[in-house]
């Protein structure tokens, strides 16, 4: 279970993939090996939230690191590219690090 | 507290805003009035969470309501179309609805 909230002190990546929907099954699957096989084991992995959209068109990682640098040094990495391109073969990718502002819950 | 998770029953919604670095304060203030003042109130609310991108240009909501019927209701308060039109003058957004399809955490 992933928790959001202003305290606790990560880094937050939302990578927001646009793609058509007859590959979106595809690109969830590309996502959660690359996560389950490479991601996880890195240094400064928190978190990894894959969304799939309703409507088939996007697929979101909510993803979460202990630090700027952290996230910034997996790219170093031959097989975090090696996902990344099979990624960029099926989808365009928007991705920003970002803090929490505010969380309001009922 | 937010929580994210694969079992939870709740339909996320992801609103990214595209927004020049000089007015992404703006808009972070927009939408944290927003949800305080209205959203919250409202049926089938679950919470908001307003992230601001580090690079200035995105500020994201990441929502979770009890059912797609609850967030569609919201549109026909005159309110609620007034705080997005408030938002629409200082960004672009781009909203879908999600189911989370993966959680991986260390």
């Amino acid at each position: 279970m992933t928790t959001i909230d202003t305290e606790t002190d990560v880094t937050t990546l939302i990578n927001v993939f646009t793609v058509v929907p007859e590959r979106q099954d595809e690109l969830v699957d590309l996502l959660a090996d690359a996560t389950e096989e490479t991601m996880r084991h890195l240094p400064g992995f928190v978190s990894a939230n894959i969304h799939r959209s309703r409507d088939g068109e996007r697929v979101v990682n909510y993803a979460q690191w202990e630090s700027e640098a952290d996230y910034e040094a997996i790219f170093e990495r031959p097989d975090v590219r090696e996902h990344m391109d099979g990624a960029l073969e099926l989808a365009t990718a928007d991705y920003h690090l970002y803090d929490v502002a505010l969380t309001d819950e009922r």
